[in-house]
């Protein structure tokens, strides 16, 4: 596991290789504690540095808050290292973002990863910042460790640079990183040059060795839990002369996987890898794949080699 | 009171003149379920044939379950009639969803107002059809009288034509309505059309008479948290020849709101028209508006004149 820090950069979660986790759910859609634990260790043993719990690969938006902390609870008690978790808690609701946020502290997480409320679009910076600042307020306890997460396609709220600036100026001890799904490297790069300080995953492995080489904290990605072996090898070893044409072939297997509804196709995957079928489960809104897609997506990897445990 | 019942259409909720009402909040931006409670009144007695509580509006996505909860028991223990109001149950995790349309369902509200999960975008309507259907059996009560909610703008989940066939043949007898949020006066009038079972209630107020003149239900809207007088006499004389007139007023107002931030712009005014500052409250990400805005907001309705309790 490299823990390397860059100056400056604050944080007790490792940086790294980081797989958003899929949730296993059972028939009655609840959430498999044991496939989820299971699957966490085998990524914690197979290259992942960390793992982000609850995000959007991990249908957070689709367990209520009850279910979220049992299924962490649970993760803990099957002595996954809280340390190496970064849990998504941010919520529509602010009391429900303080309550996920402080129950993940007190299991002692590495950090929390935080969505600003998502369903009123065309908010101004002043609602979203005031949205931050009063959990920050709320939770007002020191080991707090917060990172905020940027995904505009999904939330329509993006978090664009006055307001990180305004945020890390509040809270500089605890707003420590960024998750930047946006897709846009433009706007990571931007991150990284106007904020040193602050640690910025990029949400696809496409920008993991472009980041690294500019300091970027490593990489958080919904793909990862079917590549972390390969993402792990490129971020070990990105200064040697041939880590390209590993990126290449991580950069293949993204796209790959994006052509197709990510959250299912990757539960397709686990399921076909690991011969069982509940991996397949899946939460209303999002829906299993048709017989076509998966024909299409088993012709597209046909010729891609990847591990899965 | 309008209860006026288009052919084959069914719904023990009134049809007519609803305000999607405004929560008061108190300093710590908690329900103020008295000042709730009061305009709810006044919204009754002055013009609304019922009211839609925990819509878009009430910023019903910034309670936790259990202060929408709250809010609703105090509001019937205040006297307020059950069967006249819609109350939004629709949240983005299933098992949400269920318990506050049971709640509501075991209150005795007239009927339930459902948006879709809206945290994923891209989402296919299967797996939307799905949501929905998951409701539905899991509530598995005759007495479920279910809204959908249509707003692309907020949910990036528009419901269209198929999804809607689809849920109405499957669950004639609990899906009674729509919300159209949407602000397109051409898919109302394709529901309207292609579903006649089914009542109509734009989300706006410009569209109250061209729709009623189609058929349509009424109207549910922000705005007729200050229009309800006005807005209830256009129902109440539709078919009289100086209504357009009317409408024309109501429309104006409409659009002079729709300028602003529309549910800080509506708190304002409530300040301003019942002396009381707390009605300024907002949750984030909402926020307040600034001088600025209030001073052109001032501007913009002096010329106007509307009623206010």
């Amino acid at each position: 596991m490299m823990v390397e820090k860059q100056e400056g950069q604050r944080g007790t979660l490792p940086t790294g290789i980081f797989a958003a986790t899929l949730t296993p759910e059972t028939k009655d859609l609840a959430v498999d504690h044991v496939a989820l634990a299971d699957h966490c260790g085998w990524l914690l043993g197979n290259g992942c540095d960390g793992i982000a719990v609850f995000g959007t690969t991990g249908e957070a938006t689709s367990f209520s808050a009850k279910e979220r902390m049992d299924a962490l609870e649970t993760l803990v008690k099957n002595r996954i290292p809280a340390n190496r978790l970064l849990v998504g808690t941010g919520c529509c609701a602010l009391p429900d973002t303080v309550l996920l946020t402080r129950h993940a502290m007190d299991l002692g997480v590495g950090g929390v990863l935080v969505l600003p409320p998502f369903y009123y679009k065309g908010v101004d910076d002043n609602g979203v910042y005031d949205a931050y600042a009063r959990v920050v307020q709320q939770l007002s306890d020191t080991r707090l460790e917060m990172y905020l997460y940027h995904f505009p396609q999904m939330t329509g709220v993006p978090l664009d640079r006055d307001l990180i600036s305004r945020l890390t100026t509040a809270y500089p001890d605890t707003i420590v990183g960024i998750k930047d799904s946006g897709g846009d490297f433009g706007h990571m790069k931007m991150i990284r040059q106007s904020f040193p300080g602050l640690r910025v995953f990029p949400g696809t492995e496409i920008f993991l060795l472009d980041l690294l080489e500019m300091g970027g904290a490593g990489c958080i990605s919904a793909t990862i839990n079917v590549t972390s072996r390969l993402a792990a090898e490129i971020h070990n070893r990105w200064q040697t002369d041939d880590v390209r044409e590993l990126q290449q072939r991580l950069t293949l297997i993204r796209q790959t996987f994006d052509e197709f509804p990510l959250i299912a196709a990757l539960k397709h995957v686990m399921a076909e890898h690991t011969g069982s079928d509940g991996w397949r489960n899946v939460r209303p809104p999002i829906s299993p794949l048709d017989r076509e897609q998966i024909q299409r997506l088993e012709r597209a990897l046909g010729s891609i080699s990847f591990s899965v445990g």
